[in-house]
C-alpha cells in the first residue's frame, strides 16, 4: 500500500486521549485500547479511526473497516455495528483534534529553511540539466534525465520520476511525480489545503496529511496550484495535461487522459473521471462526481455530479443543447 | 491618526500650482493659500483638497471638511458651502496631475535596486526563521518569532508583525502586516492599482499613494495578488482568509472573519462586510458595498450592492432561491 | 518581413520527407521539389508548405500562395488550383510532424542552462537599473534606460527596448518587446502554447515555432501568462494595458489601446480589434473576431464574433441591453 513518506504518525495512541481530545469521557472499559491511524472511511483498517460527516458518503460509512469513528447522532445509525462511535456536535472540528495528535507537524505549512543545491555526484550520475540557484531539502529523489530549472525550490521527501522537467521559480512539497511529467514555471504544488473550521478572531486550521500525486505523463502549466490532500491524497492521472493558472484543492482526484484549459478550478475533494475535457476558466464545486469522456464548456460552473459521456456547458452547467437553446433565445445579433 | 510610511507628501503646495494643474486660471484673492494634502472625501480636512467624481458618493460629499475640491459643475450642488470648487471636465484626470505635486514618486512603480539580506542580529534577536536569497528593504520591520521563505523581496518600509509567516518568491512593497498573518508562496503584495485615464497612444497613469493593511491572523493564498490603494487604503479585516488565486484591487476594504475561496476577483473600491463567505472564481464589481454576513456562492457574478444576510448566486448575483428556480428550469437530466 | 530569431528553419526540406511524414506516398515527378518554411495560409509564399483544417479559414485558403497545403478531402475545394494537396485523416498531426521537420528544436520547452548575469559593460552603456540574481541567455538586448527586477529569467534572443521596466521574478523567452513596456512581477511570458493532439497514454505536442511580440506603451499585470504562438505570433498592439492574472493563449492577436481587467482568459487563434475594453474575469473562447471598440462586461463568457463598437454582456455574451433585461427579471430584490 502507499505510504505518505511526508508527515510521521505518532501513533499508536491511546484511547482516552482521542476521547479527551473530543470532549468525551472516557469509557472505562476502553481505556487501553490503542489506535494506530486516522484516515477516511474507505482507507481505514480495523486498527484506525475514521470520521462521517455527510449523508453523501453514507455508502462508505456502511462499509468502513474503521474500528472507531466520530460521526453525528444523526448520522450513526448508517455506520456498521462492529465500528465504535464518539458522537460529537462538530464532526470536522473534533477530527482537527484528532488528526492533530497522531500528526503534530502536519498543521503549521511553513517553508523548510535547510534546503542546499543538489549535490554534483547525483547530478552527473543521473545526467540531470539543473538550473541556477536551485534549493532542495533531505532525501529528495530525482530520476534519470530529469531536468530542474532556476531558482526552484523542493523540499524534503519529494519525488521526482525520470525524463522530467520541472521548471523555473516552482515550489514542490509533499509531492510524488512520476515518470515523464512536465511541471511548467511559477507552479506551486502540494501546500497545504484551504481546510480550517471558521471560529471568530482565530480560525483553526485543519491538519493536511496527504500528499499529491501526479502520474506519468503529465504536463502542469504555468502559475498552477494544486493542493495536497487532507486525510487522502490528491491525485492528477495519467496524461493529463492542463493549461496554465488552473487551481486544483485539496482531495481532488482527476483521471487519465484528462485535458483542462486555461484558469480551470476545482474545489475540494471533486473526483473527475478519464478522458474528461475541461474548458477555459470552468469551475467545478466541491465533493462531486464528474464521469468518463464528460465534456464542460469553458466558462461553465459545476454545481452537481455529471454521468458518464456528458456534454455540459453554463452556469449552473446543464446539457449542452439546453443550453444552446438558452444561447439562440438571448443571442443578441438575432 | 494612521500615516502612511511609502509616500512622502510634498505639501503644503500652492494653491496657484494646484490650479495651474487643473488648467484652471488661479482666483487672484486665494493666491497664497496653501493646500496640505490631497484625500477623498471622508478622510480630508480643512487644510486638504478633495475630489467628487460620481453621484454614488454624494452622501460624502454632502458632510467633507475639505477647504477644495475638484468635481464637475453638475455634482457642484452636494457640496457643502464651506468647501470651495475647482470645476473641471474631467474630475480624475485632473486629480491625478495634482497628486503628482503633492507625490512625486508615487507614479512609477519600479522594484527597489538597493535591496539587502537581513542582519544576523536582527534574525538572532527576534528569533526570526530565514530562507535563503531574501532581499530586504530600508527600514523594513518584522516582528519576532516570525519566518520568510525563500527569495522574497521586502521593500523599503514594509512592516510585518509578530508570529507571521511570509511564504517563498514573495513580493511585498507598500503594505503593512499585523500579527500571525500568513502569507503563501507567490504573491505579489501592495504594487500599484489598474488605474489610469486612457489616452491614445499613451495612458496617463494614476498616482497611487495608498498601502495594503492586512490585519491579525490572516490568511492570503499562494499566488494572490492585492493592489495598494490609490488614495485610501487597501485593507483586509481581522482572521480573513484567501485560498490560492485571488486577486483584490486598490482600494478594497474587507471586513473581519472573512472566507474567499480560490480565483476570486475584487475590482477597485468596493466594500466587503464582516463574516462574508465568497465562493470560488466569483467576481464583485468595482465601487460596491456588500453587507454584512452575506453568502456569495461560488462563480457568481456581483454586480450590485447586497444587503446585510444575503445568500446570493448566479450572474448577475441574485437570491439564491431565484437562481436554483433558474436551475432546476434549465437542468441538464431533467 | 519580421524574421523570428528563436527558431533556426532547418529547410529547406525535400519533399519527399514531407510525404513520408504524413504518411502519404510521394508522387515521382515531384521528388526533387524543396519546400522552404511551413507557414499559416496568409502567410506562405510560393516556397513554403500550409495548412488547412477548418470551413472557417476558407477565405485566406482561397487566397493563399502556398505551394502546398495539408488539408482533408472535403476542403480541399476551396484551395486555389496553384496549390497542391496533401490530403490526410488528420490535419494537424500531420501539419505537427512536418513542423517537427522544419524546426526540430521547438519541441521541448525546457528551460535554457546557460544563463548569466548581465555585464557591467552593457549595464553602464544603457544606463539599465538591474535586480539582484538577474540570469540572461545568449543574444538578449535591454534597451537604454530599462529596468530588470530581480530573480528574473531571460532567454536566449529576446528584445527588450528602451525606457521598458520588467518587474521581479519574471521569465520571458521568445519574446520582442518594443519601447516603454511595462511587465509587471511574475509575468511568464513566451512558454508554449497549449497545442498537441490528444493520444491515449502519451498525448503528441505540437511545435510552436512562433514569439510573443508586446508593442510600445504596453503593461502587463502582475502573474500573468502569454504564451507564444505557433506557427504565427502572438500579439499585443500598442498602449495596451493588462490588469493582473491575465492569461493569453497562443495566436492571440490583441490590437492598441486596449483595457483588460483583472483574470481575463483568451483562447487560441481569437483576435481582438483595437480600443476594446474587458471586464474582470471575462473569458473568450478560441478562434473569435472581437471588432474595434467592443466593450466587453465583467464576467462575460463570448463564444461567437462580435461586430465594430458592440457592447456586451453575459455568458454567452450577448447585447447589453438584452442583458440587463435578463437581470431585471432574475434581480434577487425586487
Amino acid at each position: 500500500m502507499f505510504k505518505n513518506p511526508f508527515f510521521k504518525n505518532k501513533g499508536p495512541i491511546k484511547l482516552k486521549l482521542i476521547f479527551s481530545a473530543c470532549d468525551l469521557n472516557e469509557e472505562k472499559n476502553k481505556i487501553n485500547d490503542l489506535i494506530y491511524d486516522v484516515k477516511n472511511l474507505t482507507d481505514s483498517s480495523i486498527k484506525d479511526i475514521t470520521f462521517f460527516n455527510s449523508i453523501r458518503y453514507k455508502d462508505d460509512a456502511n462499509k468502513t473497516k474503521a474500528k472507531y469513528c466520530i460521526t453525528t447522532k444523526k448520522l450513526s445509525s448508517f455506520l456498521p455495528k462492529t465500528c465504535k462511535l464518539l458522537v460529537v456536535n462538530n464532526v470536522l472540528l473534533s477530527l482537527s483534534k484528532v488528526t492533530k495528535i497522531f500528526y503534530p507537524e502536519s498543521v503549521s505549512d511553513n517553508f523548510q529553511i535547510n534546503l542546499k543545491p543538489l549535490t554534483k555526484k547525483i547530478i552527473k550520475q543521473n545526467k540531470l540539466k539543473i538550473g541556477k540557484n536551485i534549493l532542495v531539502g533531505k532525501n529528495v529523489t530525482v530520476g534519470k534525465n530529469s531536468s530542474i530549472g532556476h531558482n526552484t525550490i523542493i523540499e524534503n521527501n519529494v519525488v521526482i520520476g525520470n525524463n522530467c522537467s520541472i521548471g523555473s521559480n516552482v515550489i514542490l512539497r509533499n509531492t510524488i511525480i512520476k515518470n515523464n511529467v512536465h511541471i511548467l514555471d511559477n507552479c506551486v504544488i502540494g501546500k497545504k489545503g484551504f481546510g480550517f473550521y471558521p471560529n471568530n478572531n482565530k480560525n483553526f486550521r485543519y491538519p493536511q496529511i496527504g500528499c499529491v500525486i501526479i502520474n506519468d505523463n503529465c504536463e502542469i502549466g504555468c502559475g498552477s496550484t494544486i493542493d495536497r490532500g487532507s486525510l487522502s491524497n490528491t491525485v492528477i492521472g495519467k496524461n493529463t495535461f492542463f493549461d496554465n493558472q488552473i487551481h486544483i484543492a485539496h482531495n481532488v482526484k482527476i483521471g487519465d487522459n484528462c485535458v483542462v484549459a486555461g484558469q480551470v478550478g476545482i474545489a475540494g475533494s471533486s473526483i473527475i473521471g478519464n478522458n474528461v475535457m475541461i474548458g477555459g476558466q470552468a469551475g467545478i464545486s466541491g465533493h462531486l462526481k464528474i464521469g468518463n469522456n464528460v465534456h464542460i464548456g469553458g466558462g461553465s460552473g459545476v454545481i452537481k455530479n455529471i454521468p458518464d459521456n456528458s456534454k455540459v456547458m453554463g452556469y449552473p452547467a446543464t446539457e449542452i443543447k439546453n443550453f444552446l437553446k438558452m444561447k439562440n433565445n438571448n443571442d443578441w445579433n438575432n
